[in-house]
């Protein structure tokens, strides 16, 4: 229940404000705003914590390339103070602070605008929790905003420290492609994990419906609703990133994208795969449900239709008229039972032609 | 049952008449027509009730922008001298006092002719109050028409006064977007409220299916089908607007635009995911329904099928046989309680591994 | 049940013959055929009925406008003399006598060929009545072919006649384009008369479904069923008149198309909500039904589960066993009687806790 | 059952082979191979059988246009010489002879290769009865292949034959378009005989459903799901030949190809049709047999309801306790009596009141 | 269930490693890595066994074609080094060991990529087997990579080595032809056992349908989930390879990827068709359960109905009341029988009016 809850709340909207002013939508994840400023080329790699846009700004050279990161977006004039700095439309600024964005990208000309959303399990709520990555890249720089400090582009920052592979060669396009496809990779891992639940809630289904099978279904079913709009909108995003002509996008990063676009239809088709199976599933159930009922049915019937006729018998010889010749016969009781007995074989000869025992 | 029958009335036509002939086609919402003319530009603001078209004609000049509000659309002869003064065309005076128009967008070179549909929640009546609004966009002016007077417009007006932000120094094709931005802002609320029936409902049927809370679901359902037809046109609208290529648009005012665009994916997302999360309603409720159903059927078939045969051999024992050898041996009756025990005891093991119990 | 089989039956084909040979497909609906030819221009207008193909072509002139209405389309000698009098294909003249025709334009570049569906709602049978229309507009003349004399185009006659209006000044699209709306309005009409329908039927099942609403219910979305097919091509027809290029319609009246497009958007709008509202109504009627189902059976259960096992009681003291120490004891009776009063109570409580009562 | 499996051996395919094997795959629906060689112009026709594909070469000239058909596609041999004699692709004769294939058209320059299902209703079985035909267009011949001898071309060769109408003056495109009509036709014969056997079993579901219907729909069903199959792509191989730009398709011919593409589309549309009014079968079948359970529960309700109350009166005064102060008084019997009386009309007027009865 | 947690299992991810890392992902289904290179040309065919990818690009010479067919992808460091020699992209290299790739092609210019899944049967499992078969088009060299040795492409091999048709004589182009060729008619075979198990399956829902039938249902819908994502994409690979305007395809190639591509449509085709097949066969299902549930109430209601009230009768007449005077009465007894069986037969006749029996 919590969770609908929790992402439907974030549609709130701030009627009567004039467009670009930014209002914190979502609830606060995090205290405290961290930003760290990675400078990096190929040969030197650093990272300092540092207190406000202007000190970010500094660290622009021409000698090294920038990640900026920032954990916690409530601090809205600390977002103003990046706007300034960096040349920022208060429109992106708005979103980034509003986390019930969808994912989306803008070519703003001098620089690209990008919305993700981040996925984790929360295995205790058993739902998805979503986050909202705003990422911004420019000639050379690349600022992430994250809802709160997380462990997402850990890996990202460990090859730029290690200093392997393309990363420190290459430019802010190819970090920012880095960085997209760390949030793409959660995907894999939550699609792993949601498989396992539909797995386990399938032989849960085949084995013994209940009516918790059926709330924790329909839960995987919101779930997928949820995760389904977080993740259409990213195949679009990287295939306009990659075919959108771009200055900010180097034609030796393309096939990289070209591989990030196969791995987000991937995402897509573990997702649709995963809603076929959720349908599948409540078919199931239901004929489950349909099927015990007529069991349950049968037996009734068996037992009713047995005895009903007996009992019918017995009630006959239980009346009290003067006047019952069979009464009075030495073998009418033995009689009495033998028709009875013929009576149920002859029953359960009918239940037995039509199958039902 | 009422919103139905008034939304649907709308459809009213006037077969037979020609082409641009006005007829007021809807509920008359407010007694009295009320023209309020705006003027304003970088410096100043001016707001006045005036009686008809003519004066709002004259108050037209080179320094200022117009923004001419009209609250009620029931007054024929008004239109049509509107029609007069500004160079609307017949067809677009039909659309305006036509309520059953489908939101819109027609480019006539000299104006844009845009409708929209206002949402509202009527939270008495479980049901989604709409009303039309014509918003026409002209070179030094925007018209906009309410089929009542109502505070949607209120936070645009109240910028226009506070001056702040770009409102003033954009021309009218700002304020038309600043209009639309608010129509579209409510259906946000709109769904915010809806989001919370859903989620009432959800616990309901979760907690206690009835017949009231397929109404219910049945009653949202319907009022969704309205609202999806409502809502879907818009984002043609608004990409129309964008990038129509309508020399009354500004390349300015594109980013906010687009910005618009946005939000309009957003509500018809927001409708679809509600409409998703209804669907599983209705699966949940029908299966919640079978359950029940079944657990009735196995308290049915439990107390039958234990005490049907233990009936029946009661009644043999009262049957009334001259000759009944058992009725005289002492033991037979503690006998027969024994074997009527055994009796409950092997069904209750029968359901007990059948898992009925 | 014989609506289905008269539209059906439309689809009637004649192997064999060669294309173009004409033959009349569907039921006769007029004995007579008559053709009235009106001549208008700007000052002046003239109705007659003539008696063939030859003389409506000597009414041609470069002076006046002329209709030619046809009602009544087996007599396919005259259909072939018009053939010949106005240059009409072969082809177009086997759609014009065959009522099977989907709805369609066809450009032959002397002149336009459109085949329209009109539609009445037979309050009688409960079903909608359709009737083939056939247009064909040429440079100075617009003929129409209607299966039996009717009064659809009986307002647009009327403003020829009167002659206020673009009517009598625009040339012969103009008064196609008339046609045609007079054709889109009855879609209007039927559309307020099914709605009633489902409106009605809405009420019923929520107050009492039975069988007879599935029936009604299935009527209706089988008259829905053929309805869409006739009304989708429409948009096309229009679609393509408007923006076909076609020589023979004036720029002027490209506006009022426009306006008759949205008509037709319109009316698919209504015809796929109805859609949509009558697919709800199955849901719930399914779900009464099953409700009521449930009603029934826990009457039946509770009634059952209170007095089998008390019938069991009696039944054992009415056996006749010689040594029934209880029978003997003189407070025994009243005894059963408590314990018989406590398990029902006890009954009626569990069904409290279940909620069944 | 035996449909099925027909239609779905053909699929059978020779993995392993190169293309361009000839294989012949279905079943041999004929013994012997008839070829007949039709030549016609605007004066003479004449038809003969003759033996090989080498005669058929022979008689090609520059007189006369060929018809050359051929019944039976098992004879590989003879399909190799017809490949060799008239420069046909090894790709198309192995389509040729593989009835699994679906329809299609292709250009291979010099001349057009067309597959197409020829339809046919076995009313003793209440299947659906396919047979491949192709059709190759040449630029003074048309080659035709059928499975087995038929009727479907036989008004085909008769208006060749009487020489009226387009068919002798116009070229082998004419011919083409003439017998691909031919095919089209036996669709509307065949959605003419399905719409009878749907209306049948419409009135039969409304008047008695039972498990048999049940199967009937099913069958039906599924012979729609073959029969789409195979009319779908007629519109595509239509339209192709229209607007495909084929040097061998006369500009003159467009407008009976445009003719054609309409009733493709029109057997498209009655297919859709009836694949509507089947489901809405499946929907009210259901709901009729819940309403039917519905019913069988009720009388069984009423009649338990009613009865087992009374049965447990008669119960109790059937017990043996020797102290009974009832039984003793002399108006207890008819007392019991009026209790049982009143408790059954009691249970009459509460099944009355929630319409029961 | 087994399937089902392979199948998905394959969709690990390796967060947080740089793109172009090789991880083998997926079950290593052979010890050993055989790589086996293929050099033909019009006159020769010889086959050898080598040991790595430097021995397979010392064989690449100008008058022969080369086929290097590599079975097993766990060998990490060989598909480097095949990377080094035949200058792959490290992307495509990490693709080709990553088994959970969907099935795409890939132009990389100088080479293009495809991926494929083979399909297979497991009879005993009832599953569908894929394996993931990558295949790499060069100049005068063709690449495929499989799983685990197999016999996929055993035709091709023979044909390369007996010399006839086109084979040998075209050049790589054609023998990737041949190689897809290969696994699309796996396809066919597949599809033609997974008709016979749906035949099968309705045979078995026909007559009798168990909570099995519903499990085998499901089980096959999975199936088909998967097979249809896998086969999907097949038909957008021929058609890319086709019209791609790849130099590497030769013009006279062409015709045969065409063929290939009418393949892959039909496989499609086929799949819907049994995805069609088991919906109806899901709807047969709930129909029978439900026919079935209502026979059996039918039963119950017929005895209980008729019994019940004569139980009651006989339970009148064993009450104990000292004054009861029907019981003196001689003829009472047989009386009492008479209106019994009267009642008994009033109740068949009620039953036969509702066609009940």
């Amino acid at each position: 229940m919590k969770t609908m809850k929790r992402r439907r709340r974030k549609n709130i909207i701030k009627p009567g404000l004039p467009p670009g002013t930014l209002v914190h939508v979502g609830e606060k994840k995090t205290e405290e705003t961290i930003i760290t400023v990675m400078a990096y080329n190929e040969e030197t790699f650093s990272a300092e914590r540092v207190g406000d846009a202007a000190s970010c700004r500094e660290r622009l050279s021409e000698e090294k390339f920038l990640w900026i990161n920032v954990d916690g977006i409530h601090d809205l004039q600390l977002l103003e103070s990046f706007g300034q700095h960096f040349g920022i439309h208060p429109l992106v600024l708005e979103d980034i602070c509003n986390t019930a964005q969808r994912p989306k990208i803008e070519d703003h000309g001098e620089y690209l605008y990008m919305v993700l959303k981040m996925v984790d399990y929360d295995e205790k709520q058993k739902a998805i929790d979503m986050e909202q990555v705003s990422l911004i890249l420019m000639p050379r720089c690349v600022i992430t905003f994250q809802e709160k400090p997380g462990d997402v582009f850990e890996p990202v920052r460990n090859r730029l420290r290690g200093g392997k592979g393309r990363i420190r060669k290459a430019g802010p396009d190819y970090l920012a492609y880095a960085l997209l496809d760390a949030v793409v990779d959660r995907y894999f891992l939550l699609l792993e994990k949601l498989g396992d639940e539909v797995e386990a809630l399938e032989e849960k289904i085949l084995a013994d419906p209940g009516s918790e099978t059926v709330r924790e279904l329909h839960g995987l079913k919101r779930e997928m609703i949820f995760l389904r709009r977080a993740a259409w909108p990213m195949r679009e995003i990287v295939a306009r990133l990659e075919r959108g002509g771009s200055e900010l996008v180097d034609s030796e990063t393309e096939v990289y994208l070209r591989d990030l676009y196969d791995h987000a239809v991937q995402v897509i088709d573990g997702i649709e795969t995963l809603r076929d199976l959720l349908s599948g599933l409540l078919d199931i159930y239901l004929s489950s449900v349909s099927n015990r009922m007529n069991e349950v049915m049968k037996v009734l019937t068996i037992i009713a239709t047995i005895f009903i006729p007996l009992t019918f018998i017995a009630g006959v010889y239980g009346m009290n008229f003067s006047y019952m010749p069979e009464l009075e016969i030495p073998w009418a009781y033995p009689a009495v039972w033998a028709v009875m007995v013929l009576l149920a074989l002859g029953m359960v000869v009918f239940f037995r032609k039509k199958k039902w025992l």
